[in-house]
């Protein structure tokens, strides 16, 4: 079969490769009918995620259709479409029985994370998965629900969800600010209204994206480039900030932005992937009585948005912005590499 | 009247001022019978704390009699026996009515900050004080508790617990560590059994304390100059660390041990009062889903840590370590300023 | 002035009686802008509800304008627009201090119910009212929020959230029915959204007002003289039930029907005033893992309500169905009595 | 093997059975080293339990050692010393994955109900018992926690905690009433202290069980023969009634009780079997703000519970009152059905 390979640094390749077998009775093997790219990809490309070696399928999103179980698999079956979850879980370890899926001691790579595929073993932008712990990692998909729309809850509405929304504790009447408007911050946007929020501040320094925002749920929007930025937030809150600040960038200013504009007995959710160290401003903020949360998804919550995405009580159709074949995965990563310039969001790669 | 007066950094006395009256009809007056040094007192001593200004009475924890009430008190008489609480409560405000008292907007400082005692207004180290919003800042206290008791939960109860416990959500067959062992340390761990802690690890650099932590709950002890210190941490848990890891010193060397012990998923609760910024390991910690709080008492849980003082189920006794007269508070404090040598923990200064 | 007076069972008088006076320093006296009257007011006037006595001026719904204030009154000034909550709170008491306002022990009537206005004080079917511990009792409005609007948070809108939607512990996905759709249930109709319930189902035995409900949020209507009323309530979920059951009409046949539908591991949130003992069937139910909450509203939502209309977020313009002036008084009854007819759910009486 | 075979109303036997067999990969077979009785195999044997039929091995409780494993297991092993929790779940499940494992879809018995031993499927009165979905519904034992500790986590200590102190909500500072001071009454009352109850009463008709209650945490017994039981009660409390009020005999004079009882604002958890409706006051209560919840065990608590009594922190010694080995089941049967005179509380039966 054919699938993406990473051969090291700077190194891919759309090539052939063996296919996937299964390999104990909890397995299934899944033909990928749906995947897509994730930022996370492009950082394993420029080798900053060392635990990804030459030769690994990447991807860990994708929807598909099962063609093949293990012996001890009886909820699933050979035809179930299925959404893949990027996190797996063994259902059993005590991080899983906790609902901590994203630090799952399943024996796949043994490493106490749950975030398995194009990691530590194959993932799935290929023609074929296979996916370990089946029948507690993938999640059957009614008829009602594309799979466009079944791709965004492998990865990114559990992730804005569950570490922006559900960490950030946001609650009815709560003022939300999102630093950061790309395909994760727009997907906290997007759940923010699922506990009530009263404004979705987007905040970002690409204009466009900013108002692109307001399509997924943001009622205003800032731009921090702008000298007043802070005292613009500050406004359209009672004058001492926001609830929850979500940090959807993953560098140690925007996160630092976050701690500024938070009101004391607030949040502050990162959900960004950080590469350094941040100063945190301890001497200032001790007194604030405000909590800072973080963490890999557990996506514990797909089934439930699954449930809000087939009774459209939850519109996910504008993540999707551009459309390829499997066999265009290569012109696939080129466009999603040059999102700024292609105004790229999700990437959506059908068979 | 005498006070204990700030007359800069370095500067106090036990010296004549003018008797406090009622200013608004809120207020009362409390003739205090039994009064605390904090060791925020201490910082204020040194300068620290530039919002107090010359010529402040200091101290922010008493017990004492009602003297007189101001007209729109009804709940309170003369006579009555009170706790003052080191928060002082508007019950109006936004703040108030979310039960976050620590960010009173009411106008005693008008700051924002509910710790007005001893900084923003005059303190209880005094014959007499004045208690603004005083039916939602001081607390009866039945006969069965005597002042010694009740004076500890003017602040370092309340700060243990709510801080440091509540915070760190701790729940029942948690493992629980503290980092120092000081008064407000030791009240983490005298409060953590409230919410069924499984071991508490008192961590502290004094062997002596250390020893002395365990009659106030801790299970075990560490000392961290051991360069196994942070393997026996992990050795008293399933060896991915505490559930909750609160800091109790206030200096970025203990929140950084409190990020290296917590499991996945854990709590870190900062309760020190700090003055630096911390380097927060977000590059590592961004996957571990922990939440770090942080803040000051709102003391909405002192007539709940009160009842249980008064049905014997909270042992608070072994804070007083040393007892002195109203009119020997410069002894008190001489002895509480050299508390590594006295081993003082608090000082009970009686009327 | 004129107020709407109760003389005894089925008597009342549009007439006139004394101005009300501050008789606290924490007392306001308002001029009625706007009332309404409830379902509760019909009740009184059967004498269902003896501690209403004759000579009480009905009416626990107003928006007006303060016109004098008590001496300890300092948050709020004459002239101000307020809501007054139906709910008195004191702020002081131990069931105020924990947000329990329904309890309020504050002097007025004593009796540990927060609900006095025109119960056990005179209330707001008048041209002006007298409003204890004002500060904690009434809210200002916002300019961008109407008269018709404010008066829907006197009661409805926080009864129908807080009883219901919150009680209930509706989350996102759940599926929620509402039996019951005249004012109140509507009302958790139109706030349950704010939890991000996937489906609101209305089952009402009048097929005008379920599908009226479709305006408040019901995603789906059903008939309970259907006599398979519970196959269609069932077929609307995964088969096991409703994540919530709320009860807004107050008599055992409808109670018993939620215990029907609800899912095992659901909830029953009683929001009606029941009259009557209902049959448990808890030889069937103590297996289900359900639990059942009932309740007089706190109204301590009510300023996050009040954000909400404030912004946009909670539409509050399809309750009124009526309009009167406060010299019609005696017709908005007629009209309001006759509900069903008239197809009246709240009836506006402004000055 | 032997085993303990029910045969209809009345009749029951220790008789020779063929042994049980692996029937599924995920299955273990376990030799029962200690086992024990509860009230509901008395159930069992009157003939109320329809499910049961003639020819079932009766028994949910159980310490055993792991004899087979099914293919599809690899966290467990021949030879592992393991609890079997009354509870099975398949993991995998709508009910299992939001840790309702009470209500387990698994197909063994697919009733939606999570008890299947002594139930639906064979139970632990045996020599050997297959346990189906083991990794996730089996628990290995400490070397330090004994097997008549053990014994106790398979029903009674998490059925106490879940279903009286967890659903009750139970908080620090809470005053706990328990009517029914039977095994599982006990339970509640020795784990109310994991939420820091300030007083736990027992409430029980006879006065040696009111005594011996407090050997399990209770800290003060009430006799509901005396007619002033009630006042007793509310002078326990601050005169409101208690916080939480936890049924634990199963019939509606107790249930009423606890209606009773319980403050405004508080919970009623029931924790009894019932055989018959109850009258609920609905035209009293409605107005009380409070909840009643009811269920059966999930078991999800177990592994926590396990810790805190390998940690010494739960002391479940004293629920043991007779010992019995396998082959005296009769006598065992015998001593426990004649409870109220032999005053067993739990009646341990090893291998």
């Amino acid at each position: 079969m054919k699938a993406l390979v990473y051969h090291g640094p700077g190194e891919k390749s759309w090539t052939d490769v063996p296919e996937p077998k299964i390999q104990k009775p909890s397995d299934v093997v899944v033909r990928v009918d749906t995947t897509t790219i994730c930022g996370t990809d492009l950082h394993i490309l420029k080798g900053d995620v060392p635990a990804v070696t030459p030769g690994r399928i990447l991807g860990h999103e994708g929807v598909g259709t099962i063609v093949e179980v293990g012996s001890a698999v009886s909820q699933l079956a050979v035809g179930d479409k299925v959404i893949i979850s990027c996190i797996k879980s063994c259902g059993r370890c005590s991080f899983c029985q906790q609902g901590n899926f994203a630090h799952c001691l399943g024996d796949e790579g043994a490493s106490g994370i749950g975030w398995v595929f194009g990691h530590l073993i194959d993932g799935t932008q290929a023609e074929l998965v296979r996916v370990p712990y089946a029948e507690t990692s993938v999640y059957k998909v009614p008829e009602t629900v594309t799979n466009q729309q079944g791709v965004m809850l492998s990865d990114i509405l559990p992730t804005g969800f569950e570490i922006g929304v559900q960490y950030g504790q946001v609650k009815p009447g709560d003022v939300v600010a999102v630093v950061g408007a790309g395909p994760v911050g727009l997907a906290v946007m997007a759940t923010a209204g699922l506990y009530g929020a009263s404004r979705i501040i987007a905040i970002d320094l690409d204009t466009n994206r900013v108002e692109e925002a307001k399509k997924f749920g943001a009622t205003d929007g800032v731009n921090p480039a702008s000298p007043e930025w802070k005292e613009q937030v500050m406004s359209l809150t009672d004058g001492w900030g926001v609830d929850v600040a979500v940090e959807a960038v993953g560098v140690p200013q925007t996160f630092q932005m976050c701690t500024e504009i938070v009101r004391p007995g607030g949040r502050v959710a990162n959900v960004g992937v950080h590469g350094k160290p941040v100063d945190l401003q301890l001497q200032n903020l001790w007194i604030h009585n405000i909590s800072i949360s973080m963490g890999l998804v557990n996506a514990n919550t797909t089934p439930m948005l699954l449930k809000l995405v087939a009774s459209g009580k939850l519109n996910v159709d504008n993540f999707a912005t551009h459309h390829f074949k499997l066999d265009e995965m290569m012109d696939a990563y080129d466009t999603f590499g040059r999102a700024a310039e292609t105004r790229a969001l999700k990437v959506v790669i059908d068979r």
